[in-house]
């Protein structure tokens, strides 16, 4: 592809640092940008050939970006959009990594002038890491990116975005915005709520004898709560961000658990293992 | 430790067929005979050098044994002793590897006559593959197993029981059978629930242009639900035998997913994240 004269990266962090990464190895940018609060970290990143160079003011970070990739929590890429705005240039595109779009997008679109071109992205990477400490130039390499283009959404900014994830390695699909927080709220954000909840509730449960039951945990435990350590800030902004959805979708859940409840106080064998046979056959579609 | 004569191993699936593995590579016992209704797999595991021996008939299985141990689902546990209880000679031993003890317990020692020796064991091994063809003589190494003396239980049976878990690698634990079922209920029946129901929701969610949403998943949601690929008569049995504590812990789950809930709805930003690093901590505590 053609590459950009300067990528500026908001927030050097495990996505924007892996981006940052592939930008380097091939060639995407002529320069890539850091920006980000803490100036020893962004230091460290250059040191490590991950960033070319790096500003913890916005204005000198995006003035000559020809493309800016928001790669901070969803709740600050609205007021980051809005103290950027009066700074880029006239064709400089934005995206973002957020992982809800409805109201991330709607967001940053209210906050940039019409000759800025913003396209929403998530790229579907990451996992329970953070920092650019954890990134890779590999994080991408055969995942999938979603873009959630909108009526306003300029063509060729959109191409140019869609072109930059193919070159990370991933499958760029399309969406709209309520379709794609649907989606990621059933198999993202509820599976996060749930893990979490089911880690204090297990964490919260003693017996006369122990203080913890947490000890006597194997295998299936560990698989089934890795999510739960996931951060904490990242996934309440994105509960949050998603309201409407996570909230739906819980309320699926308990109604279902509710009925699995019954099952097993009414002792009905054979719903019950109807109820578990069905969860198999979702589980072979993961695979 | 001072070989049994003959271990009759009531059930050849995962769990029956790795300890036979191990009694025969350690030399445990002069003979393993496997009991089972399919012939056609006794032969096969025999075959393969499993078990030395099979039956189909109860009585020819398990009438020269000296240890019978128990390795079918956990609904099978009372019938099978009750079936067998004539056939036992005095001074056998008997145990199982149910995931509950307190009904399990109780089911199988009623019908036991007195000079025939239970003891409870739970040997924390296994996962979401089953089957003989699954078996492998080292499942049980470094992992833990629960054994659940009471107070009719026969202290030297108890001694050879553990020592037998102890040879195929495992660290022994007692507890008493209400201890063990809380525990087990928190750390892998409500997990297992939780997976079922999860993977439900998931499964059963449809947006207006798709008709699933599960294609979108990622590493995460693949951890979180590999439990509900689980064998659902297993574990439809185990919720259960161990109904009361899974209902429990069922409803305390409930109730923090209601809190968070609201939480979200109220947008309590400061709450949530609470909620969220108080899981983080507790998922240190399995690492």
């Amino acid at each position: 592809m053609n590459p950009f004269e300067q990528i500026t990266i908001v927030g050097v962090g495990l996505l924007g640092g892996s981006l940052a990464r592939v930008c380097k190895k091939k060639g995407l940018a002529g320069k890539v940008v850091g920006f980000g609060r803490t100036p020893e970290k962004l230091k460290r990143a250059q040191e490590l050939g991950i960033i070319d160079a790096y500003a913890t003011d916005l204005q000198t970070a995006v003035e000559h970006a020809d493309l800016v990739v928001l790669c901070t929590p969803v709740s600050t890429l609205g007021p980051l959009a809005s103290e950027m705005a009066p700074f880029l240039e006239p064709g400089c595109i934005v995206t973002d990594v957020g992982s809800v779009k409805k109201t991330v997008v709607g967001d940053i679109q209210s906050q940039l002038p019409d000759p800025v071109h913003f396209v929403g992205s998530h790229p579907i990477a990451g996992g329970e890491k953070s920092g650019f400490e954890a990134s890779t130039s590999d994080l991408f390499e055969q995942q999938k990116c979603i873009v959630t283009p909108t009526p306003k959404t300029n063509p060729s900014a959109l191409s140019r975005v869609k072109e930059l994830w193919e070159q990370t390695g991933m499958r760029v699909i399309s969406l709209d915005v309520e379709e794609h927080d649907t989606v990621f709220g059933a198999v993202s954000h509820l599976p996060h709520v749930i893990a979490y909840i089911l880690m204090n509730t297990i964490g919260e449960t003693s017996t006369k004898n122990h203080a913890e039951v947490i000890s006597f945990s194997g295998g299936g435990l560990r698989d089934i709560t890795r999510i739960a350590s996931s951060n904490p800030v990242l996934w309440r902004d994105i509960c949050l961000a998603n309201k409407k959805p996570v909230l739906n979708l819980i309320d699926k859940f308990q109604e279902a658990l509710q009925q699995v409840r019954s099952t097993i106080e009414n002792e009905d064998s054979q719903l019950l293992e109807q109820t578990f046979e069905r969860a198999n056959k979702y589980r072979l579609n993961l695979l």
